[in-house]
Formats: C-alpha cells, sequence, structure tokens
C-alpha cells in the first residue's frame, strides 16, 4: 500500500458554546428580502453558481486559463487523498474546537446575548471563523457533509445574527471601541477589512457549495450598506487603507460572483491607495498598501500582507487588463524568485516584523516562513498563471504546496506550523511572539490565521489541478484523479490520472472528450524534471522542455493515453552565493520534494554531533519508500560523514576546515513536509559539505 | 615610517550653549563642605588618588592582579598612540560639539535658567555628557591639558548645579515627569540609576586625573541623599532594580574610592534583585537584572546590559570573595567563550532586543555587535583576569580590543559604529533604530551611548598595559610604552617595551628595578602565537604555552632585556561547525587582528560577484605592511578565485556547487577595524572557500 486512509470518525460540536437555540432557520438562497439592513438586496444565486472555481475567471476577460470548479474535479486515492482526509477527518472538526473553546464564537454570541463571555482574541479573530467556514465551503464543494454542513450552518447563522442594522459586523470594534470603528489609526491596524474580505471568501465559498447566500448576504450588506456609502473617493466619502491587503482579491471575487462592477472599482481604488490618510514610510513598508502598488518596485515588509497585495492586484489586472499592474506583478515576482524564496516555497525571512528581509537573506534555522506567507505564495502564483499561462508559475505552486504549505499541517491534523523554518534545533528555539519556546507544531495559536489557512488550502486542492483556455486544456498537477468538465467549445472531457506521483514519476493520464475534438492538452513539465518523455498513444513528443507546458495538439477521441514520465533521481541542489547562510551547504530534492535530515534518523548519533555531519556531493543518492513511516515517504540515503561532536572548547580554531577524525556514514532523508511528527529533535534542510 | 602621527588642533567649545558665566568656581577638592544638599559630606582625598588604577584594586582582598595607575604608564609612538592621538585630538572635541548640538547640555543648563531649550534625547541622555567626562577624565591622567580640563570643569559645574537639595538629579524626570521617579516602572526602563552609575564612573575619573571632587560630590549626594535614605532592602525603604546594569560597578567603584562599606552593600543588593518589584520572564531576561545574578546560568538579552551586570557581579566577587559569584561568572564566561563571541570579540548577535542569540547564532550580516557591548566584554574580562590571573581572559581583551572595540572609532574619530557587522552590503543594509539605512559609521546617533564609550576606552587604555601581584608584575598588552610603578615589596620598577606591535612579533621588555629583587615577570603569551620564543638576557626560557602567562622568576636588576617574539604567520581560522553562519567559509588572523575583505580592494571586481569570491584554504597567505593605506596597516593577500557574479535566474541550482568558470585570483585583506573607511563597498570577515 503506498497511502494510507485515515478513518478517523468525525465529531464536530453542534452548538457553539452550547447555547445555540435549537430550531435553526432553513437555508434562504433564492430569497429576495428587499429592505434588508443597510438597504441592500440579498443576492440571488446566479444560474451557473456551481461552475465557479477557487476563483471564478470564467468572465475574466485578461484570464488566459479559466478555473475548473473544485466539484469537478475528483482527488482518488494518493498523496493528496490522505492529507484531505485528514484534514477533512481530523484537522477541521479539531479546529472547531480549539475556536470555541477559545472564544471565537462567544464573540458573536456576546452581541446577541447569548453569551455572557468577555471578547476574546487579538482584533482579527473574527477571521478565524471565517476562515475555518471557507475550509467547510471548499470541502462541501467536493462532497456532501449534511453534519459539517448543519454545524457550519449554524456557526453561520449565529455570525450574521450579530451583524449591525447599519451593515457593520466585527466583534471587537463593539461597545467601548465602537467610536474607533475604521478611524485611519483602526484600518490600518485594526483589521476590519481583513476580516470583512475574509468573511466575503467564506462566504462565496460556502455559496458556491450550497447554494445558500446567507453569509453571502452578509458580506454584502456590510459592503453596500456600511462601506460603500461612507468609504471611498470623492471628497463626500472617508478614505480607506486595507491596514492588512485581502479585502482587494476578496471585493474582485465579489465582483465576479454578482457582476457588479462597483466592487472591482472599489478594489482598484484601494489598490491604488488614498493619500488623505497619510502614512510613514515604515508602514508603508509593513502594511503593503496605502500607496499606488504600481509603484512597487521590490517585495518588503509584512510577508503575507505583500501576498495577499500581490493575490488582489493580480486579480485586478485579470478583471482589467491594466499593464501597468502587470508590470509591476512581473517586477515583484523576479523579486521573489531570484531573491527572497526558500527552496520551500516559503517566503518571508524575518522573525520581526514577519517580514521579508534583504536581498538573499535567507536564514535557515532563523527562517520565518510563516505558513500563511506559502499559501498566499501559492495563491499568487495561481493568479499569475491564470494570467499568463507560464509554468514558471507553476512550479512555485508545486514548490510551495509540497513543501513549505504541506509542513505547516502535522501529519495527525491536528498540530500547526506557524512558522516553517529550514533548520531547527529544539533547545535552542526560542520561540517568538506568536510560537513557543522549543515547540514547532501547536495545536492553537492566539493568532490562528495559519490553522484554517492550510485546512482551506487543502479543501481547495482539487480546483488547482487543471485548467481550460480558449485552446484546450492544462494540467497543472500530478496525483490520482479524475476531472469531469467542459471544453470551451461547450464539449465534455473526462481527464484521468494514474500515477503514485510524488514518489514515483509515470503518469497515465487518458484524455476522453465525449465528441472527439481538435485541442491542445497541456502537460506541465516540471522545471526540476532534466529528462522527461511524454508519449501519446505510445508516440513520444518531441521537444519536451524542463519548466514549460508542452502542448499537445491534435484530434482527441475518447480513449487516448498520455504517458508521461519524469526525471525523479534524486538532485543536489546548491544555492546562488548570494545567499550567504546556504555557503558550503548543499540540499537533496526529489522530484517535487525537498528533503531535509533530522537527527533522530541518523544511527549512533546524539544531538549535540548534528552540526558535524556533512554530506558528500559529487556521490549519488539512493532512495527508497517506506510504507510504515511517516504514513509513508521516500527515504533518501547519501554518503557523508560525521565528526565527533564540534569542540567544545573554543568557537575558533586556527586550522584547516574539514575534519580529520570524521568517519563515514550514510545521511538519512525524509521528506521536509514530515519533519518533526516525532519526538523533537535536531533539523536541517541545507546539510554542510567536504571535499571528497 | 610606521605610524602616523595627527597633528590636527583640538578645539573645544569652551561655553556650553554659549550660556555659560564667565567665571568659573575654582576646584574643590579637600574641601570639607558639611551641610551640604541630602545632608552628605563632601569628600576629602584620599593620601593615594593618584595611585589608583583603571578600577581601583589596590585594596580589593579578591584581587589576584593590582591594576596599575593610568598616568604610571606612557603609551608611545606605535599603534596605539596613534589611535589615541585621534581620540585625543579628533574625537573628544568633536563628541563634544556634537553633544551640545543635540541640546545634552542644555538639558542640565535648562533646569538652571540658562536654556530655553526643551528637553533633548532618550531618557538615558545625562549619561552622554557623563562619559564624555569620564574619557576626559582618563586623558587627564595621562597628560596635562589645560584647555580639556577647563571645558570639563565647566561643564560638570552646569551640570552638578542642576542638581536638586535633595541629591537628586536627572534632566529628564522633571517637571511634569517628576511624579515617575523612581517608580518601578521608571526603574526598569528610565535609566536614572544607568545615569547616576555614568556620573559616579566619570566623578571618580576626573577625581584620579586631578583630585577634584565636585562631580564625585554631587555623586554621593544622590546616593546618600537620595538614594540610600529611601531606597533598598527592609520594610522602611523602597525597591530597586536596575533596569540597565551600570550602577553595581559605579557602587563598588565609590567603596574602592571612599572605603565606605555602605556603597558595596548597596551595589550586593542590587545584584541579588528584590523581589518586591515583580518582573515578567521577558524583563528578567532582556535586562539582565532583578533576579539574583546568582541565579543566571547563561548570557541572554541585552548584550550591553548582560555585560556591565557580569562586570558589577565580578566586582563584587573581588571585594566579598562570595564563591557563588565566581561559580556563576564561571559559568556565563564559558557560554560568552564556547558559544557567544564573534571573532572580533563583539557580542551581540540580534539587532532585536540588541540581544544574545541561541547558542551559536553568530550572523555574519546581521550581526548586532554593538561598540558597547564589545566593550564591555572587555571591561568584564579585565575584572575576571584581576581576579584570577588566568590568560585566557587577557586573550579576550587583546580580541576585543583590536578587534570589535577598534573598528567603533573611524580612523578619523569622527564617525562611529553603533553596531559592528562581520558582513556587508551597502545597499542591502536596511539599518535599524539606531543606525539608518546603509550607513555603518554615523557621527551621531540619538542613542549616543558607543561614541563616549569608545573615546573612555582610547583613553583609559594604558592602565589596560600591566598589572602587579604579591610576587611580581604581569605584562598583558604589547606595544611601544614604559610603565613606571612599584612592585608589591615597594621596590620601584620600570618596564619598557620596543616593538612594531601588533604588525611585528617581536617585543623587547627592559625590567628595571630600582633595586636588585627576585620577582616574577609573567609574560603574556597569546593563544593565538602557536611558536613563540622567549629569551632573557640571550638564554630561552623554556616551556612557553601558548594562552599562558609565561612566569619568569629570577633575580631582576636593572638592565635585564627579555626578548619576545610571537608567531605572526597569517592563520586560517574555522569556526565550530554550529556556527551556521560560518559554514564553508573561513577567516585571516595575524597576530591580534582579524582581517577582512573590502569589495573595492579586489581587482577587477563588482559589488555584484562579490559573493563569488572564494578562498583556497590550504595556500599560503603573505602579508606587507602599507604605510599609506588606512593609516599604516598590514595588508594580507591569500589564493582564491572569483566566479563571474551569482546567477541571477534563480536561487536553487541542481548542479554541483562551486564555479567551473571561476578565475584565479589574489584575495586583498585589510585589518577588520579599518574596514568601511574609504568610499561604501561590501565587505566580509568570513569567505567562502572552496576544495582546492
Amino acid at each position: 500500500m503506498y497511502f494510507k486512509n485515515i478513518f478517523t470518525r468525525r465529531r464536530f460540536i453542534s452548538s457553539a458554546a452550547g447555547t445555540v437555540a435549537a430550531s435553526l432557520l432553513a437555508p434562504r438562497h433564492g430569497q429576495a428580502l428587499s429592505g434588508a439592513p443597510g438597504g441592500a438586496d440579498t443576492f440571488t444565486p446566479t444560474a451557473d453558481w456551481k461552475d465557479e472555481g477557487v476563483i471564478d475567471l470564467s468572465k475574466s476577460p485578461y484570464a488566459k486559463l479559466k478555473t475548473v470548479p473544485i466539484r469537478a474535479v475528483t482527488i482518488q486515492e494518493g498523496f493528496w487523498s490522505a492529507r484531505r482526509a485528514t484534514n477533512v477527518e481530523s484537522s477541521i472538526p479539531s479546529m472547531q474546537r480549539e475556536l470555541i473553546a477559545h472564544g471565537r464564537m462567544d464573540n458573536f454570541l456576546r452581541l446577541e446575548g447569548k453569551s455572557s463571555a468577555a471578547q476574546y482574541g487579538p482584533v482579527y479573530s473574527d477571521s478565524d471563523i471565517y476562515k475555518w467556514t471557507e475550509a467547510v465551503g471548499f470541502v462541501l464543494q467536493s462532497e456532501k457533509d449534511p453534519a459539517l454542513q448543519h454545524t457550519a450552518d449554524t456557526m453561520i447563522r449565529e455570525v450574521v445574527a450579530a451583524q449591525e442594522p447599519s451593515g457593520y459586523l466585527n466583534t471587537y470594534y463593539v461597545g467601548d471601541r465602537a467610536s474607533q470603528r475604521m478611524l485611519p489609526k483602526t484600518q490600518e491596524m485594526g483589521h476590519e477589512l481583513y476580516c470583512i474580505g475574509h468573511l466575503l471568501q467564506a462566504a462565496i465559498a460556502y455559496y458556491r457549495a450550497t447554494g445558500d447566500t446567507t453569509l453571502l448576504d452578509a458580506g454584502i450588506r456590510f459592503v453596500d450598506g456600511f462601506l460603500l456609502p461612507n468609504y471611498g473617493p470623492g471628497p463626500d466619502k472617508k478614505p480607506i487603507v486595507a491596514g492588512h491587503p485581502e479585502i482587494e482579491m476578496s471585493l474582485i471575487e465579489l465582483y465576479r460572483t454578482t457582476g457588479n462592477r462597483k466592487y472591482l472599482d472599489l478594489a482598484g481604488y484601494i489598490l491604488q491607495g488614498d493619500s488623505r490618510i497619510p502614512l510613514k514610510q515604515q508602514q508603508i513598508v509593513y502594511m503593503f498598501c496605502g500607496v499606488p502598488f504600481t509603484s512597487r518596485t521590490k517585495l518588503e515588509g509584512h510577508a503575507v500582507r505583500a501576498m495577499y497585495a500581490c493575490c488582489g492586484a493580480t486579480d485586478y489586472y485579470l478583471e482589467t487588463g491594466d499593464p501597468a499592474y502587470l508590470k509591476t506583478l512581473d517586477t515583484l515576482w523576479t523579486d521573489l524568485y531570484e531573491r527572497q524564496m526558500y527552496i520551500t516555497g516559503g517566503v518571508g525571512a524575518r522573525s520581526q516584523g514577519e517580514s521579508f528581509g534583504n536581498d538573499y537573506e535567507l536564514p535557515n534555522a532563523r527562517a520565518y516562513g510563516e505558513s500563511c506567507a506559502a499559501i498566499g505564495n501559492m495563491m499568487w502564483n495561481w493568479r499569475m498563471l491564470a494570467a499568463t499561462g507560464d509554468a514558471r508559475f507553476a512550479d512555485v505552486i508545486e514548490r510551495a504546496l509540497y513543501n513549505g504549505i504541506n509542513s505547516g499541517m502535522s501529519l495527525d491534523g491536528k498540530t500547526y506550523c506557524y512558522r516553517n523554518p529550514l533548520a531547527f534545533d529544539p533547545t535552542g528555539f526560542a520561540g517568538d511572539w506568536h510560537t513557543p519556546p522549543g515547540k514547532i507544531r501547536n495545536p492553537w495559536y492566539d493568532t490562528t490565521c495559519c490553522p484554517p489557512n492550510l485546512e482551506r488550502t487543502l479543501a481547495s486542492l482539487p480546483g488547482y489541478f487543471y485548467s481550460t483556455s480558449k485552446d484546450g486544456v492544462y494540467v497543472h498537477l500530478y496525483d490520482n484523479s479524475e476531472m469531469r468538465w467542459r471544453l470551451d467549445s461547450g464539449n465534455a472531457i473526462q481527464l484521468t490520472q494514474k500515477t503514485r506521483y510524488p514518489w514515483e514519476g509515470n503518469i497515465s493520464l487518458h484524455v476522453a472528450p465525449t465528441v472527439p475534438e481538435v485541442f491542445t492538452v497541456y502537460v506541465r513539465i516540471p522545471g526540476w524534471s532534466k529528462q522527461s518523455t511524454v508519449r501519446v498513444n505510445g508516440d513520444a513528443i518531441r521537444d519536451v522542455t524542463p519548466g514549460r507546458y508542452l502542448p499537445i495538439r491534435r484530434q482527441w477521441a475518447g480513449n487516448d493515453v498520455v504517458e508521461i514520465s519524469f526525471d525523479m533521481q534524486a538532485q543536489v541542489i546548491h544555492a546562488n552565493p548570494a545567499v550567504a547562510a546556504d555557503t558550503g551547504r548543499i540540499a537533496l530534492q526529489r522530484g517535487p520534494i525537498v528533503f531535509c535530515m533530522e537527527q533522530l534518523d541518523q544511527a549512533d548519533s546524539t544531538p549535540q554531533d548534528f552540526p558535524a555531519f556533512s554530506a558528500s556531493p559529487t556521490e549519488k543518492t539512493q532512495s527508497r519508500y517506506e510504507p510504515n513511516l511517516l504514513d509513508g515517504v521516500v527515504v533518501l540515503t547519501h554518503p557523508g560523514a560525521v565528526g565527533p561532536a564540534p569542540s567544545q572548547e573554543s568557537l575558533y580554531q586556527a586550522s584547516l576546515p574539514g575534519n580529520a577524525n570524521a568517519r563515514s556514514t550514510s545521511l538519512q532523508l525524509i521528506p521536509y513536509y514530515a519533519w518533526a511528527n516525532r519526538e523533537p529533535t535536531p533539523m536541517q534542510v541545507w546539510i554542510p559539505y567536504e571535499p571528497s
């Protein structure tokens, strides 16, 4: 067996804090309630609401690629099915319990007189509930789950009941704090619009799952009833600053969902910044908003803010085609790819300000690499891929997904990384504002942004496998899966993958349009696959180039088979010499998976001698699949040496480097995403090497 | 000529802010003014005030070594004379102008009705004046300088005139802020006692220079009149927390100066902490005070605070012999030496909190290495050396002095490093709270702790060259110099060094007691000198061991010559493998001098290809003296290679490390202390190496 099934029974708390009324309102999608609070009408589902993807690019004029609905893709038993089962069976229910135990629902219930608890959590605590709800929305786009839906329905109604008649909804800025609402200072750090952005994304995901507009109507009431009449451009309105970018992409998704252009325009205004809210340079850097997005020349400041801003800006380009946006996005992406990204796809070098560092500043043990930032990186690259069809963006998506994102959730789905360092010493890890000393995976963070973010990412994953275009279909990701969707012509098509990816490099792709048709199947050749072969019905296709989509244009009938073979030889990677942290070190990657050494896997070693391991870079790596290790992983072994533990006498020795007393050994490596799932132990991705 | 003389004329501003009364009070040392403010008497100079050293250990029962007065040692033309001339001719006068221009004297004058300026600078701004005055005090212990003394006298009187009748003296906590005086929160971060500590150190240095007790009386009035009656142990007094350690060592120096044990006891109480001021763990770590010093097990938190606390604790041991202190100090020193110190003697890895990092966390470009922390390191090791006579402490003093301290002041003496990184890129240096982006040397910092700290260190340097002991005399540092002092027997002795140290390794030491006597001359053999020879009147001495004092016990007459020869072969240094930042890198050291590469010295190179330089560690280093470069330095050349500039295309390449297209070159290195004295250019101490 390559893949582990998880049969844990799901258990949800059906009543938040035990205070929910027993009878619940029925969903009211399709209703047309006029005279709703704030004067906004409720939204009537469109005819094609079930066809909308993770983001809905079906009508986006500058999207070269169109998203495929999550429900159109079934991920079958394989690598991601196990992780996704863990997400649904363990992570989402345990996180719901944590959210309730930490008062995140009480914050709403209190405003409805159903809880006497005090306000809990930081200013952005409402977003925890929304992101969890968005994860549920994505789950329900893949599968029916009445119990989960019932739970979410309940929570949604409890959320909506806390909305004020004005449309305002935020459980922090109430009571004595109500006077601070939307003041410039509050907008800068208060996360009101950040929370509403997450509400909108949750509402849209839930609507796309169920057709239920309850939460969506609440979001529209906030925007139409409270925000738009009072805030925006023009002398009669007050200015907006995003503070923490998020509202931009959610407003554009609301535009895509409703067709109402005012949301796109508002997003454009926010992306432009409003000089009526004067900001210090430090704030402009940190918040990555408040000045024209198109004035940006590098990624800087808070990494999640920067990634989310780039998502919103790319969404804006996809709808408007504004070339200044594309130029800026290209500049920023180059900065990311050439100077700021970890080999894991993680971003954000510094704990201080959770921020990007200088060019090439990519420390390993001190890496921040917040899970949310890696997710933001994937979300941004997904939008860039849609805009361009360029496989370099898909390479980044795959790198982040399999490594820097996948590392964020433990194998049992119950603990999470806030930060994702590339080296670790449990006794030396001092912790920070969010993460306690020595503990990298935790079930709860008071700023619990990352856990539900990981959940929504895994839940939405089917939506990232394929795209369609005017001339065919794109295959982005590889795993056992089935797509049932339609070509641009309307011709129904089924794509089926059979593979043991990422552990093996062969994929059998069945292409079955209902009616034979000439179109192009774009097969992604990952940048890491130096030698790939692609055959259609046994005939080799030429010009297979790493890091490109291989376009196979022909008349496809119902039983064509594309056989793909990628180069799964483990690779020794070295970093650009400008990355000082990686000088004298190599990393090992096999397929899309970045590997790491954990000390407990190294024979006859102690935590003290872990720094004395070195690799012999010119020798061959061996790989083997270990079905019983870490839910089933490929393990790499690589020749190396280990010296005596470093001298405890002096930091500096006047002698040549290298250790004459080192003994040969075989380094054992596991996938990076699976690290820290056993007892605490030192870890490193980048391994010192010695001349062989 | 090996050494440059600096003939700049000194110019001082004789009147602060132009408001000083023309007639000044005469010094009043020797006066016995009873009924002074706060009820304290003024101090009558002791008979032997001219015999007191940098710290006065003449009566310290647990000092194995006794300090030699600064005035007893003359540093003659050589390495340090040039730096010390710059200090007196350029640095001290230009810093005085900066202090006055930035209102540091106005703060005092305002309280006397002589300035209408607002309060200037941070809470600790008074200490800037005190540290500068202390520097002047040390200068005046070496040489007469009536103009400088007149300037300092004026400033001292202006300071003292601001003292309140209660004895309280602080220009920040006045007016509306007076109610915050000595509140627990103010003690934690308000630096009142830190400022008084520096006042006491300045007062004592000035007293030891001139016999003038004006400032000393003010310090005693604060302690006797304000502090001791109201604060300290016991239910009738309020508790003290140091906040920023400094008061401890200064109170003990006050004890040494006055013989009044209550100051030692108060220091002991402060070193013990007072649980009536409850502190968070984070504060205990950061402030390095507030809990019993003897409960500490590692260096952590703010590096300067930790170093100053260790100074105070060692002073306490020197007076009391409390073995728990010595045990703790030994534990902390081992932590410093084995896990926390840069090769430059700098300490403090992190900008955030100006703090120590984890074990072995010693980043190069991001190193903090505050000048004050390196000075604190030297001051602490000086005390440990006195307590033990162990040469390992002298090795650290020399390392810090020649490198991480000496780097802190520019060659022209007019600009200063707050932080002292071991790698630098002017375009990538983002700056921090104190240091502006891209500029590592600045004439002024609003927190201007480092500049006068550097000045007092250079001014006091003669006091660090020699010690006496019961059985003889110790030679710690090497430079052309003359000591005229006395042995423990009272027999007068003259020691004379002739050398071109640190550029050459030969020292001729003339030992001339007035009366022939059997005693031991302890000659320090630096840890870095693998092969040393020592001859007395031509006869070789055996058992010369690196990192030890070589004891030469014999009857010394008036014309004995010790010829010392140290190993000046440049050494390739590698770091403990646990220092991840130095993996795959070497450093070069020659004698006590640590070297670095500046890009502008590398032929045919650009800032962009600087990371592509590598050294060939097994090849020989050449050295040559360059009299016209950087005021005269030895330059090292070392075989290496330089590749094309790092690829701008990808951070990560699947290929073996090393650069097949690299061309051979000769790396050019200058002393680290002299870096950043020309146009901005990238720099590194730790150089990547490739297998040769």
